[in-house]
């Protein structure tokens, strides 16, 4: 995607008649489709407006679909933002739905539409064109994927079919195939409903966009409350099982009976259309645009789930299926439509699942996508807060991990796990990301304070002292993976008690408490790497040491951050 | 306050003679003055370090006072954050409780002190001293104001005080007196414990950071919860009462039986120390510091609620009683003591009060404030969006107030109530200020969104585009006090039945329904005004009619604010 503002102005397409109103055709009325639609109008009531869509809706919430299926919304009507009737009279804006656009003349500037129910080709003529086709669950090719009672959830009629399902059969088992956003939230659902489900899933922990450790919280109350993870396998095949039942395959061999499947893998950018019309796909297998939104082609737009675009903290190109840039790129490319210097800055990544009471979010880069990205230059802190002031009751910890930029201490992304104001934390974390911000902007972000709401040191505030504190050299910290093959000697300053109760191995006691009469008693000739049980007392031996000529490090997060690890399978 | 960053490791002040440690002496053991100890002494184990307080406590949560009246917190100990042992264990710092610093030599460098148990006076040399010593409840100079029963909440023993009152008089009722952050949860804690309450406050309206119309849903909702509220009204004595009871006079001449009165009028710096030294004393009544938190003197630092700051949204100084700043100006006391390049950068006052279920916050400048300042040059929409996506259940409204620049768009403030979601958008806002960020900022933000916790377009990004119309020309906004006296036709855009069910009085109706039939019906020669139920459709009839010739005007926030604003008795 481009780098720089973009002006349309001098290049909007005209209609191609004086005696034509200029015409907007937009294929795809959901999201990115819908915002576009309804921003041009405001923007320009002298355009003929069309939006083409494959379903019977336009502007529906998918993100609510989940929920439908698990009768949380229980009235279908719930998930329509939006009527044709209401596009027509409030927007002038004409909507054909049932209708699928099968080809792009570029040259003539026509689309090619097949009405759905009558089989019926026609052509539309377009001065502009806007792609928002979406993105489509990935059907993997294995034998038995077309069986009924496998599913995917794409639209209200996929919904509808699924609750019919479980219905008609009494169903009473599940299994989600994918343990990211949807397999997540199909799962909550489906528990919701009555079934036992279980989530097969080919990486060793759900939700891909954080990393392992993060996750390990959320597998922990999930199979807590009765779903069953398998993880580390992958979908071989399904086949039919006794009466309407289904036996799905692992490749392990594993052999899971069950009432039906929901097919949640992923999802991969409708960009047949595109492709078929020779505008470019990118490495990534979206449609590339400019950001203004604009293809190759000065005639057509895409936007939403189908295109790629800048990461802004990697600088690389990404597809990243969410409703919010999908919502902004259609605005963007509507004021782009009608003449306006406008831009898309690019992505972040910010997102949020609920799952059973339990809330994950992340925004900016991963542990794990930095080194894909071969970032070397960054380090990290891990945090184990309240989500408010602990001496008020039902306090709940959040586990939080800030990854930064050394030395410049630039914030280069988060994640977040726990019970309560998880996605506020996140928020303000994207927010600061937005601005290119530092972790010692972290450490001074005046937030809302009352005790039900926060601290007077907040998570966020923790996390920038935490991180400020790495970077100018008080808290050099250690890394848990090399416990196992460090010479440092390794220090749990726990009180006695705790460190019985349980301790990583190879660690000796001496407490926080006794660090300053018992001092003496540690090496100087050798590294010191000290935990606690989430990093703060470590901290403040870290200190006290460091005054004192040791080679302190400190093992951030502490125990709770060594559990998470090893319950992820890490080393 | 000084802008600049000051670094203080030229002159930081060494002890007198070369056989002494460096000694610092630190008055105030809470918030800032705590923060100020501990991060001092991570910094420097050479120092001697000495707290002293008045009270029997250190480093104890203040702002957990209301809730340990009201039995929600109902173990005095969970208030307790440190120890004196803990101090001195831990960080090897002396802590004298109930010791009051009664005079400071600045000459000689010695702080005078008395042990309030003994009665004898000592002194206590210093090379750095630290003022922390907060600020005291106003006690307004009205007959019986030392009467039994009459409280003022600052200290455990404080609280102690109340909640054996409540129970050896088995107290029925309390007047509160002054309705801002500490008068509110007073009274939802005594609330709490059965009382029934009436609040006394000499403004229309409580919550006084905030602008009257954003006051009044939670007026509204403390009624409703069976409160009493006397506004407009202020203390004019206290007399003795039947039995243990009370007699509250107001202003009015009214007269309020109750069993106990509660003092919270505000709070004013405990300056006295430091004037008697003759250290400078701003305009706001708090001690003058610079960035580094230093005083006049350079032996002299001080902290916390006692102390003038810059405000970042006006420039002008101010005093702000809260404990995120206190502490992170302990933090950068600290810094600056141990020689460290250090700054503090001012305040925006963000806060939040939770009151029986709803929830207010702001941050930044309010409009009073801003006019106050002589700020002119801004502009405000209001919005009142669901906290998180409509279509999922138990949405709950957040009325929006968003301040801002014109034309540069600058966010100036922001204030928010509503019973969900709060907190959150105020922090992301805040976050956004810090920043020096813009309108523009805001409408682009990637926001965590997931039904549970948002919409694609959360009531940030919807609060930024809004600004964002009206700053580019797309939404021109008229001002709600202005429709009694306007010549503009007012005209609400909602359909009959809710024009007829209540409408601002003058408004004839249009439905947005019907504008594209209709709108030849409408004058060209005269500005028109439209109201609608939020804005929203009152936003699409201005983008409609202004298109179409007519000078259109949008009233921000439709009968939503309208009624706000008549609630809160505004023109």
């Amino acid at each position: 995607m481009a780098a720089e503002p973009t002006s349309a102005s001098q290049s909007a397409p005209s209609p191609r008649s004086p005696t034509e109103r200029r015409r907007v055709v937009i294929v795809g009325g959901v999201a990115g489709g819908a915002s576009c639609a309804a921003r041009l109008r405001r923007l320009d009531e002298s355009l003929e407006i069309a939006v083409i869509d494959r379903g019977p809706y336009v502007s529906f919430a998918n993100c609510g679909l989940p929920y439908y299926v698990g009768n949380v919304i229980a009235d279908e009507r719930k998930l329509l933002m939006a009527s044709p009737e209401s596009f027509r009279q409030r927007f002038n804006i004409e909507v054909f739905t049932d209708t699928e656009a099968t080809a792009i003349d570029r040259t003539a500037r026509n689309l090619t539409v097949r009405d759905l129910k009558s089989g019926a080709e026609r052509t539309e003529r377009y001065d502009v064109l806007v792609l928002s086709p979406g993105a489509a669950p990935i059907r993997p090719p294995i034998p038995g994927v077309d069986l009924d009672g496998v599913f995917a959830v794409r639209s209200i009629p996929d919904s509808r079919r699924i609750r019919a399902w479980i219905d008609e059969h009494g169903a009473k088992s599940a299994v989600v195939v994918g343990g990211g956003f949807i397999g997540l939230e199909m799962m909550e659902n489906l528990v919701h409903r009555g079934l036992s489900v279980t989530i097969l899933e080919k990486l060793t922990q759900v939700m891909p966009p954080v990393d392992p450790e993060m996750a390990a919280p959320l597998m922990k109350h999930i199979e807590a409350e009765g779903v069953t993870l398998r993880l580390g396998d992958g979908l071989a095949a399904i086949e039919s099982g006794v009466g309407a039942g289904l036996v799905v395959v692992a490749e392990s061999g594993t052999r899971l009976e069950t009432d039906l499947v929901i097919l949640a893998i992923g999802v991969r950018p409708e960009t047949g259309l595109a492709r078929a019309a020779g505008l470019p796909i990118g490495a990534r297998g979206g449609i590339v645009v400019d950001g203004a939104m604009r293809t190759e082609d000065p005639h057509i737009w895409a936007v939403g789930d189908v295109v790629e675009v800048e990461d802004v903290l990697t600088g690389q190109e990404t597809v990243l299926p969410l409703a919010g840039p999908a919502n902004r790129q259609g605005r963007v490319a509507a004021e782009s439509i009608a003449g306006r210097r406008t831009h898309f800055r690019g992505v972040q990544a910010t997102a949020v699942v609920g799952v059973l009471g339990m809330t994950i979010a992340s925004t900016g880069a991963s542990e794990k996508g930095l080194k894909r990205a071969g970032v070397t230059d960054f380090a990290k802190v891990y945090l184990h807060p309240g989500h408010h002031a602990g001496y008020y009751p039902g306090a709940q910890p959040i586990h939080l991990k800030l990854l930064f930029s050394v030395p410049d201490g630039r914030i280069l992304g988060a994640q977040a796990v726990g019970h309560e104001g998880v996605d506020k934390r996140i928020d303000v974390i994207a927010t600061a990301i937005q601005f290119r911000g530092t972790v010692h902007d972290l450490a001074e972000v005046e937030l809302s304070y009352a005790p039900q709401f926060g601290a007077a040191k907040d998570p966020v505030n923790l996390a920038g002292m935490l991180a400020e504190n790495v970077l100018n050299g008080d808290m050099p910290i250690a890394d848990w993976d090399a416990i196992a093959t460090t010479e440092a000697l390794l220090v749990d300053v726990r009180e006695p008690h705790e460190y019985e109760a349980g301790h990583p191995p190879g660690f000796i006691n001496l407490p926080l408490s006794a660090m300053r009469e018992r001092y003496c008693e540690l090496p100087k000739d050798r590294e010191i790497w000290l935990s606690c049980g989430v990093g703060q007392r470590a901290y403040y031996a870290t200190r006290f040491l460091a005054q004192h000529g040791y080679a302190a490090k400190n093992l951030t997060g502490g125990y709770t951050t060594y559990r998470q690890r090893t319950a992820a399978g890490l080393p």
